[in-house]
């Protein structure tokens, strides 16, 4: 009983799980998602009840971690933190957004979702409606697909040369570098779903006319292209994984494990950066005392 | 007993109090600030623990709306709402934002954070960084300040020539007419805090380390033209209430009131916009046939 106790508390003691290096695709190689199980859950909590617990112990964390990276951005640190959400549809990119956020203030976060480009972005390189988008000191960006839809649906539905298309993994990895020297921290997830359970998430939709919206026959055409797909997301994932801009893949048919390890992730980032609140630049028993002095 | 019980099932069951007439500012004459108590809780609950309910209560069907709003854009509905959150300092601007968005998903929100302009937004005209901040189709627009600091901050610090301010009122007005001929539903609120409150939330700053960035010693010299703000707003609600456009004094000095007040208001215009899912564009049994066939 002693035993099993310390046990217990050991396991409750040791460091939260360095997700950062359980979930990174490893670098200079080929990547095969078809070895990565898109049910598991590598570590951490292990089923629903545990996992819903475990992430709303972070989320207080998180919130003061955002707090001070904002405050601090207010004192002229310009760093920031930006999470690039690719995967298949019904993978959870929205889901995701909208359980992140709520861990965060909403007014320090900056949220887009990029669809197909509007006429006017066509006209421009595929990197400059991202520019646009970018977080600003202090925030937290979130995009719901992002530019590697360039290298993703581009790829598979040749929506743009082919040369044209092998030239952006390097254009990415420029951009990318030269956001991580700027002080943007990309947190880049691909969110991994099994062929079955996108099949069972389609059809829940099918069958709730309040999300019939969501759906697009197009949807079961992109399907059909599913290895196509998953090739173009190995290219990717093994082509623009650098040291300072690296790929996570995160299991994802599992929403509480998908949530719970995304906040994880957000975490780690986070206290790397370990953003400090700003000394005051005035007097503050002045300021009192001004204060107290008025009428 | 039982007249108590059917009194109590008839205060459960009567309609909520309608915000929107209750908190409007009267049209037709000048606006008094003095005459409205920041402290009141003039509908509702009547407590903290039943304000807080009260708004838990709301927030589900406040998440329902903003979905149906979000989906009803998708085909072709351009309808849209825009909080505008004007007060004085410490009047909860932030904290309403953070909460208002909490019932919300965001990533159906527009937050915008008006500061000082900069540059290059002091070379345009006054609105034009507003226009860019504007909500789309199917949205929730959330200004934390507005084009109404060009009137107030503008007056009260003599940052214009008074002539030119005096000409915004009408542009203001002319402006916000074209927001609500084409779909945008504005809902403009003044958080009304007392002079005491405020003396109070600005001590809790100084007393904190952590809320040090928030506060800076303008806000003091702020606080002594407290009688020429009040007098600059009272202007803007007078001069800027129109039919389709009108504002709502909340008394902010209690939180739970505020948030249960602007959360109140948002769930009225939502329901007089009485947004609906739209009717799917494709054959439902045949995308059904299609994903069950698929290998």
């Amino acid at each position: 009983m002693a035993r099993k106790a310390a046990k217990e508390k050991k396991r409750r003691d040791r460091p939260p799980p360095a997700l950062r290096e359980l979930l990174r695709v490893p670098g200079g190689g080929p990547v095969d998602l078809s070895s990565y199980d898109s049910r598991a859950v590598p570590d951490g909590p292990r089923d629903k009840a545990a996992g819903l617990a475990a992430t709303t112990l972070l989320a207080e964390r998180l919130a003061g971690l955002q707090d001070r990276l904002y405050a601090a951005s207010t004192a002229g640190d310009g760093r920031r933190l930006l999470l690039v959400l690719q995967g298949m549809d019904t993978s959870g990119k929205g889901g995701t957004v909208k359980h992140v956020i709520g861990h965060f203030n909403p007014a320090g976060c900056r949220i887009r979702a990029f669809k197909a480009p509007t006429a006017e972005e066509r006209s421009h390189p595929f990197l400059w409606r991202v520019r646009l988008a970018l977080p600003e000191a202090g925030e937290i960006g979130i995009f719901d697909r992002s530019h590697y839809e360039d290298v993703l649906v581009a790829r598979v539905r040749e929506l743009a040369p082919p040369g044209e298309v092998n030239r952006r993994y390097a254009q990415i990895n420029r951009f990318e570098q030269s956001l991580a020297e700027t002080g943007v921290t990309l947190v880049k997830v691909f969110l991994h779903i099994g062929y079955e359970e996108q099949r069972a998430r389609l059809l829940a939709r099918l069958d709730n006319p309040a999300k019939h919206w969501k759906f697009s026959p197009a949807d079961i055409d992109d399907r059909a292209l599913w290895p196509a797909y998953q090739e173009a997301y190995e290219l990717a994932l093994e082509r623009c994984n650098t040291a300072a801009t690296p790929w996570y893949v995160v299991p994802a048919d599992r929403k509480w494990y998908r949530n719970w390890a995304i906040s994880g992730l957000l975490l780690e980032h986070l206290e790397a950066l370990d953003p400090a609140y700003p000394k005051a630049g005035f007097d503050v028993g002045e300021a009192r005392d001004k204060l107290l002095s008025m009428p």
